[in-house]
Order: C-alpha cells, then structure tokens, then sequence
C-alpha cells in the first residue's frame, strides 16, 4: 500500500498478472526478472507486442486472459473476505520461497492471522495420498500433533487424505498449521473440506497462488506441491503410491535442498510403495515426530542451551509483544492462560506464540508454553520481558 | 583324512578343540593362529602350562573340559548320524568365513548334500524375529520363493518365525536353503522344528560349529548370528525388535563389509522397530526378491551376456557333472526330469543345480532350469555340454 492506502502500482500488477500466467510457469517468471511487471503487463495488455519465449497462439491466449483481469475487483473481493495479498518485498514475503527462482509466485494470497514468514521458519510438509489407508491416517495425524507440541508448524494441502489428517492432528494439539490451496483461498477445494479450511484460516493460514475464486486443476494441483516444498524445513511423505502427487513434492523438495523424509508400512501395501521407492533413493525414514525434528531441527532443537540471543523485541508487532508479555516468567502456560492475559482470542495467542517460537522467544511444553532461558535473560533475572 | 582314510592330527585336533572352546572365543582363536591347533591341544591336555590371554579359572575350567572330550567318539558319531567335519584349508571350507579373523570357527559340521562352498557362493540370509506377525511370515516366504526363483541360496537360523518361514519359502520353491544351528546338528533345535530340519538336511544344508550332541545357549544364538553374516552376500532382516538378535546378525554383517537389507513394516509395529532403526543407518530398504538380488547380485545377475567364461567342467565333482550332462541344452527342465535324466534323487539333483548355479553353468527360469549361454558355448554350438 502506498501512503494514502492504495495499493501501489507494482501490487496492482503482480494481481493482474496472476490472473494471466500460471502458477509455475518459467517464461512468465522469466519476463518478470529481467523487465519487471509494468512492463510485461504493458505488453500483454497495451500494445501487445509480443514477448519472447512462447508461440503467437499461447500469446494470443495470455492476451485475452489479460483482458478479462479486474486487479482492484480482486483485491477488492480478497479484502472482503478477509484475504490479504503478500509479494516479493513485503515484511510477510517467506524468503524461502525465493529458492524457486523463475518458478517463485508472483504473490500469494492469505487468510489467517499468523506471520507466514515467521510460521515458515520453523515448518514442516506432512503429506501424502488422498485415499490414504487407516494406517497412513493415524500415522499423518500422529506425526503433525507431535511435530504441533514441538512447537513446529505443519504444511500441508488441504485434500482428503493425508493431508486432511495431518491438519486435523496439528489443530486437535493446539497446534500451528497451513493450507497450500491450489484454487483460490475463499474458495475452499475440496467442497467436503470446507469446514476444516475454515477452521484453518481461524486458527492458522490458508494461502494460494490463485486469485480470489479460482478453480484448481491437475496441474495446479502438481504446481502447487513445489510452494509447499520451498516453504518448509522438510517433507514428510506419509503414504503414496507410486508416481503421486506426493511423491512430485518430496522431489521438489530434493531438489530445492529440503530435507525429504518418508514414513516405512507394510511392503505388500501399494500406498506405501512411492515411500519405499523414496526412501530406496535419498530420502530419510522417520517413524515419529522426534525423528523429523532430530532432522529439520537446528542445533538449537536439540541442544537448547547453544541457541542465539533472540531477537530485538522492539522487532516484534505490537500483537506479538502483547502475546509475550502474558507468559508467566517461570512456568509454562496454557494458550488459553495467555490469551486471556493478552485480551486476545485463543486463536490469535496462537498464531503469536508459534511466531514466538520461530523467534526463539517460547517454548512448547505438551500443553503449556514458556518463555525460553533466553527470553528470560534478555530482559534480566527472571522479570516479565516487557 | 590321510591316505588310509583316518582323521589327519590337524583334522582330530580341531575335532578336539570345537569341545573345549566357545564358538567365537577369539582368545582361543589367536592361541590357533598363533600357535598352531596341536600345540593348543598339547597345552590344554598335557602338561597344562597355562596359554596367555586367560584367567587361571577359565584355564581351569578348559583344561576340565578337555579331559571330557573325546574327539574320535564325536567323529564316529557325527558319521553315523550322517554329519561331515568341515575345517579351514578343506575344499569344502567357505573362504567368507575367513573374514572372522580369530574369531573363525575352528570347523563346521555338516549335514546334507551339496558343497557348502559352492552354496554360499550365491546366498543371501534373510533373518528376522521369532515372535514375528503373520505379515512378516508372509515377507519371509515371499523374499525367500523370490530368491531361490532366482537361483540364491536361503541361510538362516532355523529358528521359529521369520527364520522358519524364509527356510520353508526357499524349500517351497523347490530351492536351496541353508540352516545355520546354535547346537550340534544332529539335534535339532528348536524341537517343534525337528521336522523342518530334518527336510532341510535332505534338499539342502544344516549346519554349525557345535559338536554331535551339543546344546544351544543364549551366547551361542548370538555367535551363530556372525556365521550366517560371514556365510553370505548380505542379510536381510524382515522383522525385528529394538535390540534383537536379528539385529546383530545384521550388525556383523555390516562390520564384515556384507549389504544389509530390512524390510519395512508399519511404523506402529514393534516388531519393525528394530528394522527401522537399521534402515535409518546404512541398511537398504527391499521390499522384494528383485531388489534384494539387484544389490548382492554381481554385474552378471543383472547383465548376464558380460558374465566371463565358466569355471572348467573337470573341475565338477562327478555328481555334479552327471547333472550338468542331464540338463538339455535348449529348453529350460524341471528339476524332476533332470533328476531322472541323471538317475538321483530330485534332492541330489537341487543340490547340483544350485552349485552349478553358484558356478555359471545353470540359470533358473521359475521352476526350470537350462545352461546358461556360456555353458552352451564351452561345448560348442549347443551341444550336450558333457
């Protein structure tokens, strides 16, 4: 936003270009690089001389999308369903996400309260197949509450499965997580989790690449699997046959330098063969939430008393100091505890206490958060840190 | 033996020594090495001047032991049971073995037909718990069908669970298995497994380091365990618990520079733990014969036109090379007919087809066998290669 509250004009562009070019697509990221995105929106809509790298009949189909593109509808629609738009720049820009170089996302679209750059920070993918087995949603369900209590943030897609599962263990602990939608984020897909993508964007974040009411398609679906890669620490496949969508992510991941890990079942199980292939390759086998924080972890994860100083606190958003100044300086506390202590909702405390978390500010204990011997030192002898 | 068929002095020595000291004592094994078996037997038996490495108790407890043994009885008995004494510089002797260094058995007794050396050539152990899941049975008889389908050699302990039914796939499928025993051989043990056993000695293998008569203790489990890593390409574990004796085969094999290989199974099972564990270190992930064979196998099993030229056929024991003559040199031929063709036993027959197997005469074709491509052109043009 500009001073007078109008978006500015390289927002406005980023908007009406994600109404144009795909999600993933290189060529259009490629223009973006090296022209910047007033020019290549002159072009596509203006003029209309053509850019290099694509034939004139896809020029000519980028052309008419371009001229159906309501940017301010958009952000107008997004704001009134209470969906904001973050892009390269933007304090809320994930850095990570800048590994995907010509494939980055335009902007991303996102409903919830938390930071998603803080939440990214300390974040885990927990996917798998839509039509998981029994086992492979207990297992997804078991490894996000676990990955939730460790004070870890659990990325997943939001379809049937195990990616349903593993949002619902994280939810089900109190926990931290996101929603990497392939449609637009008021427009929840699947219909049947419709209720659960709500409870998300209350408790956590929904986010897409796809503007406001946009449908998903097949590849879509794939391409959203590499945001959900470059967002997070590592990927957990759950169960996956061979050749899935899940399979697409951890590769992704791979090659994006993240940590790939798979979780072991039955060798007769065809929901389980993608995994076996995975972990034959270089992939990690992990079979509880201590195993993938062992491995996403930092040294800090393990060995608490090597970590940094923490952050300045005068870095913090006003809803974050107000969050950490509620924690009780010795003992841990209930969310609900430092909600109440904050005058805040139990959501929100939330959403600060696992930004805290990726700051090195708090802990999670099971149930209870404290403040870390950091945080207590920084602000001397065991004082509120405010 | 000598030339007048009785036992050499090196020969009855070891015979002597298997009695006294503990299979694996690699303090004994280095009194061997160093000293040679005559003068360890001299020591031990006559004037008792203690050996180094020892306390004066368990050089006590030694020098009684010696007392008791008789080995000319131990031999006589092992021949009527229809057991053979097998020792380091024999033709028979598995030079694998040697990688045990001092802790090397001193001989092998050994029932059943085939070369013991020629077999481990080709073998592959497949090892697991005893109080295994009816889906680690299933793995077991699978793998196990697998490998003897391709022409591998099955060892395992002969004990309950996995190791029974990775013996009773290989034998199912009309292929060759190996019983490694904790205790002399003709005392078969487990006894609910005499049965089994006993089948095992008549179409493959039983063998061991104890002496006719010899009962299993939990040390000697444990040792057995190195023997069937040494025997062999590589182990695979299919089922087994945080610390399992399963686990220390696996261990050994590791350390003696064999492939280890595990099975995954459900991360909630127990029984799969300890399989997991070794997979998140150097093991290999298999989840069929074909993966199993694609690690141990040599350039040949997967190329076989780069396989060399066969070993010479004088070099065939005659039992053998009846049985190579019987094979006909175009079609493949059930192990039956070949039998029949060669006039033995289908038993004998398997036992020649997996040695000549071992040598890169014979290739099995699911449950035919035919010469390989090299042995039809040693002969030339596809005639009888006898």
């Amino acid at each position: 936003m500009n001073s007078a509250g109008e978006p500015d004009r390289d927002r406005l562009a980023r908007v009406f270009l994600a109404r144009v070019i795909e999600p993933g697509d290189e060529v259009g990221g490629q223009w973006v690089r090296e022209r910047g995105v007033l020019e290549v929106v002159r072009r596509l809509r203006g003029d209309g001389e053509m850019l290099p790298g694509v034939s004139a009949r896809r020029w000519a189909g980028l052309r008419a999308r371009a001229g159906r593109a309501e940017p301010e509808r958009d952000l107008r629609v997004a704001r009134e369903a209470g969906v904001r738009f973050v892009c390269p720049g933007d304090a809320e820009w994930p850095g990570p996400l800048d590994d995907l170089g010509d494939g980055r996302p335009l902007g991303l679209w996102i409903r919830g309260r938390p930071s998603l750059r803080m939440w990214a920070l300390r974040s885990v993918a927990v996917v798998g197949a839509r039509a998981c087995t029994e086992y492979g949603a207990h297992m997804a369900v078991t490894l996000a509450a676990g990955l939730a209590e460790r004070g870890w943030v659990v990325v997943s897609g939001g379809a049937y499965g195990v990616d349903g599962a593993a949002h619902r263990g994280a939810l089900g602990a109190g926990g931290a997580t996101v929603a990497v939608l392939a449609c637009g984020v008021d427009r929840p897909y699947p219909p049947g989790h419709t209720e659960l993508i709500n409870r998300i964007a209350e408790q956590g974040l929904v986010v897409g690449e796809l503007p406001p009411g946009d449908h998903p398609t097949q590849s879509r679906f794939v391409l959203r699997n590499r945001v959900i890669a470059a967002l997070t620490r590592g990927t957990v496949v759950v169960e996956a046959a061979h050749r899935s969508g899940s399979l697409v992510t951890a590769l992704s991941a791979q090659r994006l330098g993240r940590h790939t890990m798979g979780v072991p079942g039955p060798a007769t199980s065809g929901l389980s063969a993608g995994v076996h292939e995975l972990l034959r390759g270089e992939a990690v086998l992990v079979t509880d939430a201590a195993e993938v924080v062992e491995l996403v972890g930092d040294m800090g994860e393990l060995a608490p008393e090597r970590r940094g100083p923490v952050l300045p606190r005068d870095l913090l958003e006003p809803g974050a100091r107000r969050v950490l100044a509620a924690l009780p300086s010795r003992r841990p506390a209930a969310a609900d505890e430092i909600a109440r202590e904050a005058r805040t909702t139990p959501d929100d405390a939330i959403a600060r206490l696992y930004e805290l978390r990726a700051l090195g500010y708090v802990e999670r204990h099971g149930d209870g958060w404290k403040l870390t011997r950091q945080a207590v030192v920084s602000v001397g002898g065991g004082r509120r840190p405010c």
